[in-house]
């Protein structure tokens, strides 16, 4: 059982904001969070889900909410236990390991914090293998694992349990919630067994996370183009670099919503790539033709240091390269698109896959 | 301990609706509903504050919404009990009392369906003599008892349970879920023992509303003047009789908010009153001066009939008695005006009592 120790977490968060493709909020404050649990509580096991007996009892905890109010608004460590025992004590039953539901961004942190806190192994994966932004959103919906019964925790100390008849239901009521506690709540949700973990988790998202963070680093200090390793290690390909020429964003019904517009330089001058996001990059149109789509991802970076960078960070002038990655193949059958697919999110087209150009399971 | 039996209804729900102020939702749906019960699951056994073991564990249980809508979405039996059973089972209780928290309308017979369908006992009182609009807006809160950990259940099969830092987040928190799941749902709070009750109860709620409701259909019988009636047993004043001449109503943040215009007739000619209400009626304006406000009782019954008459139901041309009437003694300590007087709605005016003209406690 490999071990997550404090200097691991730098790593593992610059990471999870590339696979956070763009939401998920700013990785480094849950890894002051992260870092602050460990040094408290020592390291951190970590379990593949293969390892995961049958009858685990898996409760994955998450942030809720908005990207650009989570910045301003940091949960305590209290928050995210009181989440992960409030759904203990409901279901009755005694956690045996902790989970990640998203990986990226904060999401890949903050169950590093319970599992530290409760002396819970953490499992290696998590319900997306990237971030979605509506909780109903992750291969578990698609096996048939109910959100709820979840819990959901304010920082002022307000709690409730929400028990739903179907996950868009629990989306929708745990939304208004969390926008009324002040738009960002700690959620313990998608109780799951070993063997439904196993089954429906992607496996070795935080592995990977840590992967992806270490070769930005190691290509940094050996003078390597970062944004060409992350691209390798992604299995990607990159869509333009160029310079940001206009950001707008809105905070609605709890989502950071906007476009940005970028000019492609060097050998993509005179290209135009507008980005739409909801919390996350959705979709990449190049001179006005959809490139990538939801569910694969999108992922800007810093152009010179392939620093991951958020859709509440991207800014004016900004210089980025913008990726595209496949996702976990699961969530390109018929059930996957429907619940993630570009006519979810309101745009009226087919969902593009990064090397294809095309659906191919549709 | 008296019985309530189907052929008390009648009364019970007519006198309810005295005492909802013109809130409460309408009383015969309610009716209905506690008829079928009581012909299911036989009599259900009331029990006065006085005659509860300290030990006792009473849930009170309400309809929560804007009447508006709850006159078009009846709740089932089933989602009453299932709100009961939910919270008692999040408390880890078994509940020997079922109460009603508010007297008015409907919210005094939804306990009725609950204490038939359960096999438990009924409270012979509630936690404000009246109906107000929102959940923190009864006696317990000023006698600090919380009105979370709260359940909450929706038609469709939606439930949660609220734990919250206060019983203002409490009304706040369920009003948004409320709204969410379609503006009406059915609620489980404040769970008292029996010397909570006793404390903070107004005793004798559900035997005063049935002997307004009978006193009505007596001088209906014997030809006396219906309106005199209900005015002598109230202990109150009749501040105008008169014809509706303008009613405005929006369901807004789920409450029905409006004003009616009233001119009056016979020995009132010349004389205009404007009723203003929150689900409930708060303001009575005579000539533009305010003569009756909350906490005290407004009261409007059919000039003729005396049968009362709820906000929603308030229509251009209605012959109407306009009544005040003292509220319990408690609401006008100066905690109780903090919670329910005019300022807490938005009117910049003192609260003025039914029979002095003047607040008299502040």
């Amino acid at each position: 059982m490999p071990a997550l120790h404090a200097d691991d977490l730098t790593a593992l968060a610059r990471g999870a904001a590339v696979l956070g493709t763009g939401g998920g909020g700013d990785p480094h404050i849950g890894k002051l969070m992260a870092q602050q649990a460990l040094a408290e509580y020592g390291t951190v096991q970590m379990v593949a889900p293969q390892d995961l007996p049958d009858d685990a009892c898996v409760l994955p905890v998450a942030m809720m909410g908005a990207p650009t109010v989570m910045v301003e608004k940091l949960p305590s460590a209290d928050q995210i236990v009181v989440a992960v025992q409030s759904l203990a004590r409901y279901l009755g039953v005694r956690p045996t390991h902790v989970a990640s539901i998203e990986a990226g961004g904060i999401n890949s942190i903050i169950p590093i914090v319970a599992a530290a806190q409760l002396g819970l192994p953490l499992v290696d994966g998590d319900g997306m293998g990237r971030a979605f932004p509506e909780l109903q959103m992750v291969l578990p919906t698609l096996f048939g694992v109910d959100a709820t019964p979840m819990a959901i925790v304010d920082e002022k100390g307000n709690r409730g349990v929400l028990d739903t008849i179907d996950n868009a239901w629990a989306e929708r009521l745990a939304r208004t919630a969390t926008v009324e506690m002040g738009c960002s709540t700690i959620v313990c949700l998608y109780a799951m067994t070993g063997a439904q973990v196993r089954e429906s988790f992607v496996p070795g998202t935080l592995s990977r996370a840590m992967a992806i963070g270490r070769a930005i680093e190691d290509a940094r200090r050996e003078l390597r183009d970062p944004v060409k390793t992350v691209v390798e290690i992604l299995g990607g390909r990159q869509i333009v670099s160029g310079k940001v020429i206009d950001v707008s964003r809105r905070t609605t019904t709890g989502f950071a919503r906007g476009e940005a517009t970028l000019d492609g330089l060097d050998e993509h001058t005179g290209r135009r790539l507008v980005l739409r996001f909801q919390n996350e990059h959705l979709i990449a149109e190049l001179d006005g033709e959809p490139v990538v789509t939801t569910p694969d991802l999108i992922v800007v970076l810093d152009r010179e240091t392939g620093e991951p960078i958020t859709t509440e960070a991207l800014r004016y002038g900004h210089r980025v390269s913008v990726l595209g990655a496949p996702c976990d193949d699961r969530w390109h059958e018929p059930a996957g698109i429907d619940l993630v697919g570009p006519r979810y999110f309101g745009y009226d087209i087919d969902p593009v896959r990064v090397w294809t150009g095309r659906t191919e399971a549709a």
